[in-house]
């Protein structure tokens, strides 16, 4: 067992294959559709002062005659925490403000349009200790918090729509809720997407804290193309995915925050599946940190809570949920990706994607044409019945 | 670019990868379900002896209380074609049967319970040639064909559930349907599963030989679980799994058959994600064959045809599909899977499941709970209506 986390299956194959294998390893584990996207070289420089990892990648589609080109530019931004649990609130989220704003400085510098953080990233994600305090102090208001505000400033400043999932406190419904706010390179507040499905995974149960979202399956139009956001647990269900792809998604993103133990061998397929099956893009966002002994990251605080907590497994009480294992990455409609973000470091994954690919492959494969769904949605009816009878064949 | 057909990504790693990382990459890409299963000697040297893979991997569950274990093994044969394309068609029936025949025995040996066998077993997967003679002649009757006959027979003596996928002559309508025939251990016909989906990939068309199956979502139920059929192209559409779930298959099995150069990256996705997102086992099979320079099985005849086809890419006329690789897999409930089968050879993957995974992983994720069906259906009726109106968010 090494003493530091694996930090990435990506660079492992690469460090040991010959060159005619990795070709082919990397062809069926990733596709042939990312090429690498160049960087500026100041971007390049200032991501590794900044001490994070930045990627770029991009993928092409075939050149119409009828459409030009519709090339955007998304950013993936994966990071830890930046002051301990236990720091005042204000000066965490102000920690972790600072902490994005200079990513997103890169970020800007790569010519990005849209960007998207991870799930609840101005705080620890502290729902499996099952406390109320300090926690929902970091709840905000979606529409004029200090986070928004924040955000809205970036946009502008940058020309650039800002995914910014948050804590949600819904003053007028006495309520929290988690949920991305979706501003608009204007700085104007486009509107904001709920949480569809609430985890309930063993006795980590984040209804603790926030119940099942209210926003549908709203997508959003953009200066850079249709967006809508499926927040993590949502990933796990095929037809949330689907639901933001028939309202016209084109890129759905999904940030989230998950651990080791828990998803990381479902973590390169769910969000992959979806782009495939909806003819679209996918962008999969975790956080990083509290790994057994995450050396490359040591210089951060871990994601380690004063009081301790039990799991409901049977296990001793412990202070931290698990190695959140970023990997983050962006999948395409023809079934390739790009490789992961680290395992343990901070990191901002830069993807040029052609939206001209997604109908160029919808009208190659022609799932929504050949699946059925009139059909489906009578099943569907039929069998969330209390009194439905299954088809089952006996002898 | 090697003369050879690349074998298999897992040998690959295993051959490259220093110990401590291959079993990182191996827990990342396969999960940690799969453990070895032991079989007998006799049936490792027989199929030696008659020149296919034979694995064996097992998925064990926590014991429960009031429900004893219900270990199942199931077998996934994967196999070239056996006579040239241009034998009698009787005669390529028949020598496909005896290779059948002769597999079939190594998996009594490992005391399999249910074989599935590919996509339209008994014959070349001829339709990318869009000729009609002499393939429409491979079609068969379901109830009572001499293929069904002939599982029939191996499924009483080796008291073996039998899927055997094929063409099916259907009299009574005249029409003919792509079909899983679902033979009972007692060697009773359970019934018939038929594709849901018919490909319209690029201008290859199935539609040319078989429409849209009738069957439905039918799931049967045999002495050694609740099985159902999801033939090739129905796993790129999720509903498609989901609903075989719902009425509650345990094992779904997936036979196709489908080449490298359109589906590979998306193979080891699609039906992995089903066994996750559903709770469920799932077998994915592929046919091998037909290989640019496919020197594992040269001694096999491959998939080539007399007459040249064209296949609306631009591209001159050819003889042949691509190269069908294999790659046979079983994914379990927790996002584990079994390493795949070779890319080029004959192979028999057995692999002893427990069934109450299924329900331990159902009750630990809770996707069916969270999963808000209800409103999924009245969201699917609204969708399919011609005058939708998505809901799209503009500044």
């Amino acid at each position: 067992m090494s003493v530091c986390e694996f930090e990435s299956l990506e660079k492992s194959l690469e460090a040991h294959l010959p060159e005619a294998e990795l070709t082919e390893v990397k062809r069926i584990l990733f596709g042939q559709g990312a090429g690498k996207l160049d960087l500026p070289s100041g971007a390049v420089e200032a991501a590794c002062e900044r001490n994070f990892e930045l990627k770029g990648y991009r993928f092409d589609a075939v050149q119409e005659q009828l459409r030009p080109p519709r090339r955007t530019r998304v950013g993936l931004i994966q990071h830890h925490i930046v002051l301990p649990t236990d720091a005042p609130v204000l000066e965490q989220i102000n920690a972790m403000h600072s902490r994005i704003g200079e990513i997103i400085e890169v970020a800007a510098m790569c010519g990005v349009n849209i960007i998207c953080f991870q799930e609840t990233w101005t705080m620890p994600f502290a729902f499996c200790t099952r406390e109320k305090d300090p926690w929902t102090q970091f709840a905000e208001s979606a529409e004029d918090g200090n986070t928004t505000r924040f955000c809205q400033e970036l946009a502008k400043k940058h020309n650039m729509v800002i995914i910014s999932p948050i804590l949600e406190r819904d003053e007028l419904h006495s309520t929290l809720w988690n949920t991305a706010v979706v501003i608009s390179n204007s700085g104007n507040v486009l509107g904001k997407s709920r949480k569809n499905h609430i985890p309930r995974i063993g006795d980590f149960n984040e209804s603790t804290y926030y119940m099942e979202g209210n926003t549908g399956h709203t997508v959003f139009q953009t200066q850079f193309g249709r967006i809508a956001v499926n927040i993590c647990y949502g990933r796990h269900h095929p037809l949330n995915w689907f639901m933001y792809s028939l309202n016209g998604a084109e890129i759905i993103f999904n940030p989230s925050a998950t651990v080791g133990a828990l998803s990381e061998p479902m973590w390169p397929i769910e969000a992959r599946n979806a782009a495939i099956a909806n003819h679209c893009f996918t962008c999969a966002i975790n956080r990083v940190g509290t790994g057994l002994r995450d050396c490359a990251s040591f210089s951060f605080p871990q994601e380690h809570f004063k009081n301790e907590f039990t799991s409901g497994d049977g296990k001793k009480a412990h202070h931290d949920f698990g190695h959140f294992y970023g990997s983050s990455y962006v999948a395409a409609p023809d079934g390739s990706r790009t490789p992961g973000l680290s395992r343990t470091r901070d990191g901002l994954l830069v993807a040029e994607m052609d939206l001209n690919l997604n109908r160029q492959l919808s009208d190659k494969w022609s799932f929504k044409m050949t699946g059925r769904y009139a059909e489906y949605a009578e099943e569907l009816a039929n069998a969330v019945r209390h009194d439905f009878k299954p088809h089952v064949v006996k002898e």
